[in-house]
């Protein structure tokens, strides 16, 4: 049989150096546990542009659909700012999500105990914090129509997007955050604006539903998203699952993420449905992006896109030890004290390039 | 000439108990500094809705448009989660905004020194914050056509709300946040999601256009908005006042009310263009809801409604040295040590009821 296959997309900005260290690891486990990929690498966004005029080709495209499962980097820049919004960078990632119909976007929030003191929060709200956020990723205002700038009535311009969820684009993402939910806390807490928005009532119907129908078991409430986003600056802790849309889940995962203070640390995984092999169709993202500011200086953290592939061994290839095994591997070079940039705060650490992150982690494994 | 008039709408949950401490507030005003107001009250919300069948009498809003200024408490209870859309408390709130027409939300993030310890973040990321969100109220998805529930192709349901935005009503704002700027400290920042939104680019070039145009001498820079969460709970420091549309303005303004872990001591302003008085159309309303959950119970803080009133004082009846006399008495009230219970942490304090701390406050006036 062959190998499983992993198609790379290292992008912009500090995509490329985090991808590097990834490879080391994929490297590592074909060497050393006979577990080998056969991977591939291409273009996506703004790189993409500058060869091909489009941030994503048809044929790379393709080769996502494909791929076993897709690895990106990050994607865009400053340099991409003067594009038409068709061929920013971000389309690029847009139309993955879309075209490989990767509805559930799981970003777990966690506090790592070597980092509790990293945050901007105070130790005890954020030690030991592990939420996941299931965000929907292919609808919503990011893709509904009528969108687009138009000439308005008094001589000037109006700018529209188009909020749009169905019941089934709706029920699909439930159902994967009261899954997840079983396998942790038990708990979901969906949010929206059903206080001011239609689709927000549709949207908390439908989870209701979900629940109420299959899988009454896990515990569900429902937060205004707004209240949410207090909430989680709050007490955290008091969330398990979180479940919301696409524009929401944009923010709220951020804010998350953000609150770990650990942001270089973080990955996450876009999920669609199983495929015929039984894997679903799947792509793995760091949650940080391109930082183009520090691209090409060995100062980019590589953990999040390492963890991003460990997240990819779990859903992608149900080798669930293996990618623990990596996770604990990060943890005993973070306990160390090795410190890329972007976690040197106060109380110091062992200073370590991108490289010699991604080879610590190598060796700890 | 007759006094300057004020419409009470006091509402639900704790409304009518905060807006008790008000009114001592005012009596005060009228009895020691001659500044005597015309009060009338009414109804709003679910208190509305149980006595005439609506949130918001056609009666109650033309006493509105005449009022001077509009001071309310909060709205919505769970009683009334079984009501119609069309009828749900936050109806009339919405209806008053939008026939208001107050397109400029003011709304501080303001860590007051006696509460630094009190937040969830570290006291040296919070200390002395002082920021001013400026949220367009009156389009966006919160307004826009076309919305509602209806059949899907299969079967189901779709949800859909409209998020629409043109020039004038962006650059409105936009002034009202540049103006803000130039009496603080200069610099403003905007947030949309232009990099996926075509009314977020929209709204990216209008206010660059204003600024360049009408407020060159003002540091303008513009961040994504799921970007903006995390810098707000990264380091909210590096912000002074912050513009953003109807919906994210919701999100990131809760999100930086929390910061400052005090949330019943946030006010806010929600201001129309001037009318022939040279007063703006107004209504000032704290930022926390109606938390039914202790209405009734003298646990709720007054402190923001009280602060409310400050903001009327300074915006509609240009009596910017009484606002101060009354943030100032509620300084001095909370430096002795006095907490309402949402303010008491773990070094005490003090604890006062409702009714005390407006006591209090009228004392250190
Ligand atoms: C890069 C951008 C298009 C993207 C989004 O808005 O979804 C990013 O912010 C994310 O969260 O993955
Ligand atoms: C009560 C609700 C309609 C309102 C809103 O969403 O605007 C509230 O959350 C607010 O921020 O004032």
């Amino acid at each position: 049989m062959a190998n499983p296959s992993i198609l790379i997309l290292a992008g912009d900005g500090i995509g490329p150096e985090v991808m590097a260290e990834v490879k080391k690891i994929i490297g590592w486990f074909g060497d050393k546990r006979g577990i080998a990929f056969d991977v591939t690498e291409d273009l996506v966004g703004g790189s993409a542009y500058d060869v091909h005029g489009t941030p994503l080709t048809d044929e790379t495209m393709a080769k996502a659909q494909a791929a076993d499962a897709v690895l990106l980097g990050a994607v865009g820049g400053p340099k991409y700012d003067v594009l038409d919004f068709s061929v920013k960078p971000e389309r690029g990632l847009l139309r993955l999500r879309k075209e490989m119909d990767l509805f559930s976007n799981l970003r777990p929030a966690q506090c790592f105990d070597a980092l509790a003191d990293f945050s901007s929060l105070k130790k005890e709200v954020v030690a030991g914090l592990d939420i996941m956020i299931v965000r929907e990723l292919t609808s919503g205002v990011y893709f509904g129509e009528p969108r687009g700038i138009f000439p308005d009535n008094e001589g000037g311009r109006v700018g529209v997007n188009t909020q749009r969820y169905t019941t089934d684009e709706i029920r699909r993402v439930a159902r994967s955050a009261f899954e997840l939910a079983r396998r942790r806390g038990n708990k979901v807490c969906s949010m929206e604006k059903a206080n001011v928005m239609e689709s927000g009532i549709l949207w908390r119907e439908e989870v209701q539903w979900v629940h109420d129908n299959e899988y009454p078991d896990v515990e569900l409430s429902h937060m205004y998203a707004d209240a949410g986003a207090m909430q989680l600056v709050r007490w955290p802790k008091q969330f398990d699952v979180i479940v919301t849309d696409n524009l929401f889940g944009d923010l709220l995962s951020d804010c998350a993420a953000m609150l770990t203070g650990s942001l270089g640390m973080l990955p996450s995984a876009s999920l669609g449905a199983p495929t015929e092999s039984g894997r679903p169709k799947a792509l793995y993202e760091p949650v940080h992006g391109s930082a183009p500011d520090i691209a090409g200086q060995g100062k980019a953290n590589p953990i999040a896109c390492i963890l991003s592939f460990a997240m990819a061994l779990r859903y992608s290839f149900d080798l669930g030890e293996e990618a623990s095994r990596v996770e604990r591997a990060v943890e005993a070079v973070l306990a160390d004290g090795a410190r890329t940039a972007d976690l040197m705060g106060p109380e110091g650490g062992v200073p370590v390039s991108t490289a010699g992150m991604g080879d610590l982690i190598v060796q700890a494994l």
